[in-house]
Parts: C-alpha cells; sequence; structure tokens
C-alpha cells in the first residue's frame, strides 16, 4: 500500500535495522538514497531498488533539498558522521538520528546544528528485527516543523493503526500514537522515552524470566540438601516437587492471561527451539539505556524499585558483583569461622 | 461455534468471574446448572439457558454422573464448601477449583477427595473482566484421568489457537498450550503456575508504571528545589524540562514496541479515560499470590529481586513501612541533628 | 568475677560454641556438666575443670533437680535430642535451645514440653568466634519463671554492662538488656528476635562489602571498554580513575564515622589479611535465618527491601539465578538478535 | 593532650559541625582564625579563643603563609566563597573543603586553584554532632604535599588510635587510618569515599529500621484481616503473636551480637527517648550522597542491590512513588475490575 505523499530520504548506515527501514520505506513508495562504510551492503539496497552512494558528498549531492537524512548508526559513531555532515548540508536540512543516543547528547547535537539552520531530530527505534514485518515503534523529539514535514516516512515506518484493537476508552480525536509514532517532545524527549522504553523492558524481561525460574525450580524438594550449617534446610520439601514444562508454560501464557506479551511470545519461541536454553551461558548484557533509565529515576527522586532490580541482576550475571561476595564471605569467616562452601 | 463435544458443568460460584464462565460454556453449546447463595445471581442465568438449583443438594441432584462441578468462589469459603460437596458426590466425580487458592491447599484437598474416590483439579484461571470475549488461561493440575475426560469444557473456556500467531519455533505437535490451557502436572502444579504467573504480573505492571512515571517527572528541572542540607540538589535541572504526555506515550508502546503488551493496552485504556489518573488514590492491595510467589522463590533458593521488589513496592503503597521510616528519621536526627522535612 | 549466684548447668553439643559457653560459664564460678558424641570433645572440656557425661542418661543422672540443659546442637539434631531428652527429665526440669532453631519449632517444642511439665526456653545467641572473650548477646523466649530462675546463668555469658557506654537517654531502671541478654516474649520469641537480627545482619554486610566494592572499582575508567552494541559505553572516564586502598578505607571508618560497627572492623581484620581476599570465590552461604526473616516480613506483609535484597544477593553469588540469565539472554537474541557476550 | 606541632588554621563557616571542629583543635593547641556570615557565630568561638575575621579579605589577612583554609560551608555556596578566595590567596596556600561536595566538583576546583598555584583538598568528614568528643573520621583527597604540611591539624580531629581497640591482623607499619584519617588519593578521592561511606549509611541504617520494623509488627496476628478479595489472607496467625518492645531490643544488640554498631547505639538511644517514635512522621530526606553513590555504582556496573534498595525506600517515605502506585491500581481496576481499598 503505498504512501499518500511518496518522499525521498538517505539513509546512512546499512546494517540490519538501517537496511530493513529502507525496505519498509521502499515498499510504500519512497525513494531512498543509501550509504554505509560496507559497500557490499549499499550494492544489497541497490540491487532492491535504492540509489547508492559511494561517499557522504555523493549521497549529499544525490537528495533533494530540503534533504532528509536517517542516521541509524553505532553509537560511538554518530558525533563524527554528524560533524561530516553539517558542513556539506544547507540550511533547512533535517537529519533524524535513529539510534540508541544518550537524550543528552541530542540537545547538544540540536543546538550544533541549529547554529547552522539545520534540524536535528532524535527518534528512539523499537522493533529490533522483527520491525520489517511488524514496523517500528518511534519515540520523536525535536522541533515542530521538520516532524511534520518528515510525517510521511514515519508513518511508513510505523506499524499503523491496524496493528492492534483500538484502545477503548480513547476518544481523543486524531494524534499520530494510535498510528505507532510520536512527537515527545522538544530534542532529547524522543531519545528519553524510548530510553525509558527500554528500562521498561528490562523490567518485563526480568519478571517473566523470575517467573519462569521459579517454575522450573519447583522440583527442588527431589534433591537432597547438605545437612549442614552453610546451608539453609527445606523445611517443606513435598511442596516442592513439581516438574514442570516451562516451554509450555511460556506458550499457555500467550493467549488470555494478563502476561501476555511480545516478550512472552519471544520467550515462547526461545523455549520452543531450545526447552533448556543450552545456547546460552546467562551473560546479559546492558547496552546503556537501562543504566540512564536508572540515573534519570535516581536524578528525579523518583522510586523505580523494579527498572533498578532488573539492572543490578544484570550487573550481577556479568559477575561484576565479586568482590561484595568476596567480602560477604570474608566477614562471615571473621565472625563465624564459616569456610566458604564449594559450587 | 459449537463444541465437538458438548457436556455438562455445574458452577458453584456466580459472580462475574463464574457468571461469565457459564456464558462462554454455554456459547459454545455445553449445558451448565448453577448455584450462587445469591438466588438473583441464579436468576439471571436461568434467563440466559442455564438450569438453576436453589441449593448444593439440589445441585448435585441435577448433574450427571460422573459429575464436573466447577468452583468459582473467594478463597475463603472453598473449604467448607468442598467438604458440604464431599458427602454429596458420587466417587468419579470431579470438582475444579477455578479460583486462587493456594496451592498448598489444593496439594491437602486432592488428598481429601481421593480418600473418597472423588477427583480434585486446581485451575487457575487468568483474563479477568476481559474473558468472556478473550477467553481464559488455563493452568490446571490434577490426575491425568479427570483432567482429559474435561478436555472440551477446559477448550471452550480458553481462548482457541486462533487467539494469537502460532510461535514460528514451535514444531512439537498437539499439546493444548497453543489453545490456550495447560495441564501443568499433579495436584497443585496448576494454582503454582498460576501463583507465579501474578507474581510476573506484578513484576510487569511495576517496570509499566515507573517508566511512565520517570516520565512524567522528566518536567522536575523545571521546579526551584529548596537549598537546604535536607535536600539533594539537582546537578543538571536543564536535563529534565520535558512535559511527556504520558497518555500518548502508553498509546505508542502499543503497536510495534518491544514492551506491547496487554497490560500496556490497559494502561494506555486508563490514561485514556484519565490523563492524571485522579480516581486512584494509590494504595496497591495485594491479595496474596504475589506474596506466595516471593515465599516460594526464597524457600527455593531462586532470586527473584524484581518480583520481590514489586511486592515491596505494594507494601509501601500500603503504608506498612511507615515504622522503618520513623526509625531512620529517628536516627538521622540522632547522629546529625537533621529535623524531618515536611512534606 | 564469679558470678554472685554460681550454678550447676548442662550442656549438650561442645562444637566451638558450646565449648566456648561451657569456659565462660566455669571462669564466672558455675559448675558444668557436658556430654557431646565426640568423647574427645567431652574430655577437652573435663581437662578444664568440667563434668564430663559418657550418655544423655549419664548426663541426665548427673545434673541436679531442678535440672538446666543447654543444647547447642546443629538445628537437624536438636529435635531427636530433645525427643530422647524429654523421656528422662523430671517436672520442673528446663531445656534451653541455644542453636539456631526456627522459631516456629520452639513453640512447638514448648508445647511438647509443657505437656510433661518440663520448661523449653529459646535462646538465640549471637557472638560467633569472639564471644568467649567479647562475651553473647541473648535473646531469650519462653515462661518468666524458668527464665528468671536462670538468671545468673544468662548474666555470666552475657557480655555485661560494662562492655559499652550507657545509652544516653535510657532512663527506665532495671532491665536486663544493658547487660547484653533480654527476655524477649513467650516461646520462640527468642530465636525470633534471634533471626531478625540475622536479617540486620545480612543487610548491614551487604551495605558494606557493596561500598568497598564502588570504592574498588573507582578506577573503571582505566580500562578500555570495547566498542560495541553490546557494551553500555562510559561517559565519564575521568570521573572513575582513583585507586583507592579498600583495607585502608575499612580501617579508617573504625574510628569516629557513622558506619563504625563490628562488622566493620571485622571487614578491616579480613582486608589486613588478604587485601584482595584471595582466600574467598565469593559464594556467600545463607543458613536460613535470613529467608526467615524475609518470609516473616512477607507474611507480615511489611516492606523490608534492604534485608530482602541482601538474600537475594546471595543467592546471586551461589548461581541461583543461572535459568534466569538465560532466559534474558534468550529473549534478547529473539528481539534484537544480540548474540551473548563471552565474559 | 596538645598537639606536637601546633598550627594555625582558618575556618571559614562555623555552623555546628564548624564551630566543633574549631573547637576541637584549640582544645589540641591549634590556632584558629574564623568568620562566619552570621557576627554573633564568631563572636561565640572568640569568647572561646579564636581569632574572629569580620570579612574574607580580613580573614585572609589575619592568616600566615603559607595559608590553611578549611571550609565546612553549605554545598551550594563552596564555590562562590572559593571564587572569591582564590583572589585573595597567595602561592602555596591550601583550601580544604571539609563539607559534602561532589567529587566532580573537587576534581574541577582542584585543576582551577591548580592554576593559580594554590592548593585544594576535599575532606570527607564524618561524625555529626558527636564530633567533638569522638572525633571525626576524614576521607582526605588532593596532592601529597599539603596533605603532609596539615597532617597536625588532621590528627587533632581525628579520634586517634585509641578510640577503638587494635585490628589484629594488621601488620602494616605506620598509615594514619588507624588514627581515623587517610589520604585517600588525588582530588575527589576523599568526597567520593565519603559520598560511599553515606551510602553504606543508608544501607545500614535502613537494614536496622526494617529489622525492628518486622519485629514490632510481629503481632499482626492479633489484628483481623478483613476477608475481601482485596487482602491477601494470613495463614498462620498463631505464628504472629509477639508483642516484642523493640527499644529494649535495640539496647540489647548493643552488646556482644553481630550488628553492634554506632547506628544501633543511636536507635537504642532513639527508643529509649521514645519507644514509639511519634515525634517523627517517616518522611526521610536523601541529601545527595546516597543518589551519587548509586549513580556511581550504575557507571561502574558494579550490583549494589542493598545500597540502591536503601536510597529507593527514601524516595518511597517522601511519596515520590505515588503516580506509578495510581498507574498500578489503575491497570488492577482495568483488568480485575478492583476497586481501590480504602487505607
Amino acid at each position: 500500500m503505498a504512501s499518500d505523499h511518496p518522499m525521498q530520504l538517505g539513509m546512512v548506515g546499512l546494517g540490519r535495522m538501517g537496511a530493513n527501514l529502507v525496505r519498509r520505506l521502499m515498499r510504500d513508495g519512497h525513494r531512498c538514497v543509501v550509504h554505509d562504510i560496507s559497500e557490499s551492503a549499499v550494492k544489497t539496497l541497490e540491487g532492491e531498488g535504492a540509489l547508492g552512494a559511494a561517499s557522504l558528498p555523493d549521497f549529499v549531492a544525490k537528495l533533494e533539498k530540503p534533504r532528509a537524512i536517517w542516521l541509524m548508526l553505532p553509537a560511538g559513531v554518530v558525533q563524527t558522521t554528524l560533524d561530516q555532515l553539517a558542513g556539506l548540508l544547507d540550511p533547512g536540512d533535517a537529519v533524524i538520528d535513529g539510534g540508541n543516543s544518550y537524550y543528552r547528547d541530542d540537545m547538544a547535537r540540536a543546538k550544533q546544528l541549529a547554529a547552522r539552520n539545520l534540524h536535528y531530530l532524535d527518534c528512539g527505534t523499537s522493533g529490533g528485527v522483527w520491525g520489517l514485518e511488524r514496523g517500528y515503534c518511534l519515540m520523536i523529539g525535536g522541533e515542530e516543523e521538520p516532524v511534520r514535514r518528515l510525517d510521511p516516512i514515519f508513518r511508513s515506518i510505523a506499524p499503523g493503526v491496524g496493528s492492534a484493537e483500538p484502545t477503548p476508552s480513547r476518544t481523543r480525536p486524531g494524534g499520530t500514537a494510535p498510528e505507532g509514532y510520536l512527537h515527545c517532545g522538544p530534542s532529547g524527549a524522543g531519545h528519553f522515552v524510548k530510553m525509558v522504553h527500554n528500562g521498561v523492558e528490562y523490567g518485563m524481561m526480568a519478571a517473566i524470566a523470575e517467573g519462569l525460574s521459579i517454575i522450573r525450580h519447583a522440583n527442588v524438594g527431589e534433591t537432597a540438601r547438605p545437612l549442614d550449617a552453610e546451608t539453609a534446610p527445606m523445611r517443606d520439601p513435598d511442596a516442592y516437587r513439581f516438574d514442570i514444562d516451562v516451554a509450555e508454560v511460556a506458550e499457555v501464557w500467550r493467549r488470555g492471561s494478563v502476561v501476555g506479551s511480545w516478550l512472552v511470545d519471544l520467550m515462547a519461541d526461545a523455549l520452543a527451539r531450545s526447552p533448556r536454553l543450552d545456547d546460552f551461558a546467562g551473560r546479559v548484557s546492558d547496552s546503556g539505556e537501562g543504566r540512564w533509565t536508572v540515573l534519570a529515576a535516581v536524578d528525579e527522586g523518583v522510586p523505580a524499585p523494579v527498572i533498578t532490580a532488573a539492572l543490578t541482576d544484570r550487573f550481577q550475571s556479568q559477575a561484576l558483583g565479586e568482590l561484595a561476595h568476596k567480602a560477604l564471605s570474608a566477614m562471615r569467616s571473621e565472625f563465624g569461622g564459616h569456610a566458604e562452601k564449594k559450587g
């Protein structure tokens, strides 16, 4: 289904997300100019109908004014790319950072570009590897005018109103939120909302993971525990003799339950593929947004015990708590003569 | 669409959930005998096609053997009802407890009924006030035979396979989980899984609530803070000057985002009705399952920091931490001469 | 300094704590009859002036009526010992459980013994391997009469009023708390208070351990971090270039600081011995009381976020969160194609 | 007992802590020049032997070179005072910030002063209102030379080696930590350690407060609970019928127990004065250091679940979680038709 207002967009950064954004836009009739440091990435999309550019100057030259340029880059190279672009663009051009930049960087970058009469939009983009089909949820920050101008682009990238049932109590007419994209506020507001979105994601993921872990271990009463002073005795082993199939539990929770969610869908899929999750060692990365969310909660003085616990849990999975744990064992040894138990 | 195997079911307890279960079953062609201490509740369902019973003996008499009886009762009256029923039933009859009983009670009750050759199934039922239309997610514990016998009942209550996309990696043939109901294990296993489900629900709810709270308070930089030793200074007020519409944020997260979930749908609905949630004071009840989930995690020795934090947060909302907070203020007064700040 | 009221006490269980209790009592002029399944443990104390007993009947025979018997046994053998003793004792005799029994067991045991007109006292005993010199803090539950009768015993075991400065605001005359022992209430109250004491201990220990860990890692800005999407970038490496000697920090905190405590004293001692704590792997045991404290907080509905977090942290140190962490990695892989990073 | 090396020190800021530092120094034979915006504060200390100064220029003029100036000021006025002083001082002079500045500010200020060949030391000072008698624990950051030069000052302020038993395993000769003061590292290191010290303090305080709260509520089984779906039922009321005197518990924990600490001493004192702590409403302030400690833990990626939970708990006590709690009630209402329970 073609967009009512086909536009041209330039994309810098053709990793999985950048490439899929281009595909989704072209499906809707938009024209895309693409650039990446990888020539083959450019080639691939040329083969699908995009106009490739070999260099940033070439890329800029191929775009019609006022230009619209989307950056889909690792956080570490956004600033340098922006610095280069700034010298090549003309007043009125707009740059959208669709990656996971820190919203405070957005605020500084928007000022930097405004000094040259360039527009800068920060656009948090959620949807992961599934976005090509499902569409991407967009959380946008920046000035009104360029956000309005680029509306057809955002509309094509977003999932669209049909992708979920209408919210029954919603009476306010219009607005783009039901389409799956939202202008959240001035510069930084988009990535602020996306940052907190990821914090929420951490909390929801942890809740699901903990629940399944409690269910999997519902058979601990079957295991004999050592009878020593270093082991908490189990009072009711008979209450913990269930062998429950967590893969089926995740599957059943997908329908009709209060916890039904895309994350439960994904969990069910992962467990369908590998019921014991043996492909993973349990080292859970955190990539910045969770930390920033907690920093924001602390700065605001807002209690966020669940999101914070979810972040701390990731640190634990990365074994970053080792020194503290050694200190605990050392204190126990000091006051009680407790020797550490071997794993 | 009528069930392939219409059956008869007796329902005791015609509150919202019990009544809706009966309606959902009758829509599918099952016959229902209904009983409640409220005569009008019985009348209402008689008007919709059910067979009413004025007393438990009358109720039992109207059921064909082997009887199938579903209890949808407040936790506090399950045991007494069961005690009465046990004297009226015949070997081979089955009782399903569809409420929120503690799984350890199920284990005792199953034994109690087994002594009379009666079957007892525990069936965690999720779906709330929306289950009539969406179907209910069922988590079942108990013996194989009665679970199999009652399959048409469970199938009609559950949402059905069409209510969600298939799980892509799922290859195992059959199983009822994709229908939205699951035999989780022996007596107690159903309510165990439902209990943990509710623990997960606590965690997911808290993650969403905290996230929206952090977004709502993204404007704290606008508020002047008192410059006294009792108030943490704000270092970067300019980073917190966003007025973000949380109702629209909840709406936009419904489509394409990683946090997409039924709970976000409901949150968006509540905010559409009342953007400041002024109908609520913020006293969040907990009704048992969250506590039991934490007890299980502790008994198992499984870390559940997020679910636990969500439970603790509810206790905080109920102002149950007052004494501890007074003790903190008292210590601060002792060592630093700090007077308590007025709200 | 001899007790004003020398008594006779029987001690069953001559591990480190039992033996040291006997020594501390004998120093104060009390006479002790001792029994243990280890003959050599009995011999050792005979060599120091105690009267040894080879069997429980022999032990009971050697005690003057009304007998006073202190059990200092692993939790797992208290009940069987008590069952044996019950058949050997006479009305009016008193048994004190000085170990770490669960207070609910105390309540049952007190009833069991009361049926034979025997007294049962539960006595939480804190002091660890240092109690011989420092004295033990005693938290006692049970009937008034035997507690009063055994006062000279408790007084000799406790540290005594001179072991700390008087509490300035204390005006209430008398009471034994300033001596370091307290009759907390009826059966179970002693071990209840001791249980919570240990919960507090978990929280204080964790606070100290975490603090030292944050200080030790104050040099993370010196370490280059991989620039990939799986690693949270460090914004202010220059703010984290401190190499701080945590052993000296623990030592300096011992004097004049708000965190001054016996646990900080012990931490300083452990770090003086081994600045990197290389003797420990960081697997921190939990031996029941912390779990029970959290169960009590949940049952009471009282927020105890810090004590609960400290318990959860121990579970993490025991790697009991592995499945949950694998589930998190699995979800990340599903939605973002994130591969797990190797440690 | 006079210092072996009496020196002159200028003190700016004569609040309780500044004034007591001056008194403690003069007791040891040091000469103090004092300044404050309050004339009466200056007068009071003049009456005790200090040399008063009416203005900063007057203050600077009265100090011998190289000058040593201690600032004991609210965080909000340190920078302006420093800016004024910088213009009045001569190369080689040293300024010590003894307040609770953020360590990152110290790093910037040290650079600012170094540009004029002035020294800047950051000195975390713990001890509260009791420091005059007990001495203050000092955590110092900055260059070696001025720290060494000012050693007699630090030594007089600190509690001294006799204020605690020696650490048994300590073999390293020398060092000032056993005196109660420590040069922790370069600029910022002193306030960094003090910041974390306060984080530890938050955690320890919360552990004690939670424990006493669990003990106080050990009588919840005595209270009838409403039998409704919004209230978690109590399974074992008989296990919670203890009325325990928490004031006496705090007192007994002061001697011989593992949790023995200055904070428990203070808690016992507060409870001796007011057993129900009725002077307090339970609104617990946080004044920056706890927040900064959590930010540091997050930046470092170090798990600090207990300190973080203690900070979050203070936010809860300040009712900053209201919006999140309203959101939880709203979701419960949406999915379950649960009405909020009145307090």
